[in-house]
């Protein structure tokens, strides 16, 4: 690895900007982080100091780079980033997955991976094609979560189908008809919650498969935005257990 | 009204960039709506004729504008938008309220009023200080929600209190202890849902105002996002309901 091109999606590695988004990655995926990059007019405060320890004790070298730095937030100052490289990770097919189809705003995205985290869903599968998890916009927005969950790309649902075992699955889809409620009420151990494309939802042929899930809201609005919706599903099927 | 202004939050006027959000304006308020611009490259679709008709039946003026169209948008094509007049709307005493206390987020807060009229809550208090709600990309965020509803800004929390008479309030915060089933089962008609920023949550004070509420999620993550929060919170007091 030489000198550091400016984030592209064919790179094999991105960048986390940010103390706190860096942090996650230096604690939870350490094995992953190949710079720490700092700023010359970081006031070496407790967080830059805690993330350049945390890089010396793994080995990871640091360096000051404040161009590449202003580059990666051009609305804000950013102190600190970690570079990463690109992993897929496995997913654990006796758990609970969060399925996301075709996913295209990457401000959502990285909502939806924070969500995730915080309601006990480790596994993330992502069925392309899908706005690009690993950008530096998505790893902000998701706070680091990325770094302590499993993501794993498939080139379609069919593909995510056949690795992921048998288990339950539940599509929500605006034209379904089961209730949250009834539906949380048959889940089971190992089930997969299945979210679709911002702008399309999940394509009709999902009415076919598992149980169509809708969460009821008003005619007022033609449909929740996706990090809120996935939000919903996740919370409802999980509230028990965080 | 003259040549019209690049938007600034000290204008009595804002846009509602694109067709949808123009439309909403045009279908729900057409009394604020001052202008509908239009682009000379729009192919004059179905959308873009509905918009032309309702600007017409109200004798609102209908302008080509294209470089005031790209300056809305940045990053898409944008053929549409509707001028509007900012307006202060009375809320409802009688009926459920959503409360932002000091908002910072422009994208959260559309996302937030795109929620609520989706949720049946059509009375939205903000608390200054405060990302401004009208916006051009506010409006787009809440895919022109705002215009089906009653947003009124206050000065404090205190003033807010004072006009909203007398009702239940749930304030949402991390260090509450109720969780969110049993604060549900103690709601009545007239209740208020009270959000903190982003960055900061709720004053402390507001953990002896009503039934502060948690919503529990893991350790793992410092904290939901804000529409994230504000829309399992709306879902859960309202779930009955629409």
């Amino acid at each position: 690895m030489g000198k550091l091109q400016l984030y592209d999606k064919d790179l094999d590695y991105s960048y986390a900007p940010g103390i706190f988004p860096a942090m996650e990655c230096l604690l939870h995926a350490p094995e992953q982080c190949l710079r720490l990059l700092i700023s010359e007019k970081s006031d070496r405060s407790e967080g830059i100091r805690k993330l350049c320890e945390l890089a010396e004790s793994h080995h990871i070298r640091i360096e000051t780079a404040d161009r590449m730095l202003s580059k990666l937030s051009k609305k804000e100052n950013c102190f600190a980033a970690a570079v990463f490289r690109k992993t897929e990770k496995m997913l654990n097919p006796d758990r609970r997955h969060v399925v996301l189809h075709n996913p295209g705003d990457a401000g959502n995205l990285g909502t939806i991976l924070r969500t995730a985290l915080g309601f006990g869903y480790e596994d993330v599968a992502i069925i392309c094609p899908a706005v690009d998890s690993d950008a530096p916009h998505v790893v902000r927005a998701s706070m680091g979560a990325m770094f302590s969950l499993n993501v794993h790309h498939f080139e379609s649902f069919d593909a995510y189908r056949e690795a992921a075992g048998n288990r339950q699955m539940f599509p929500f889809m605006l034209d379904a008809s089961v209730p949250p409620g009834e539906a949380v009420a048959r889940k089971g151990k190992a089930f997969s919650l299945i979210f679709g494309n911002e702008a399309t939802g999940l394509p009709e042929a999902f009415s076919r498969i598992g149980v169509p899930v809708r969460i009821p809201h008003s005619g007022r609005i033609d449909s929740l935005n996706l990090s809120v919706a996935a939000a919903i599903g996740m919370y409802l099927f999980s509230v028990e257990d965080v």
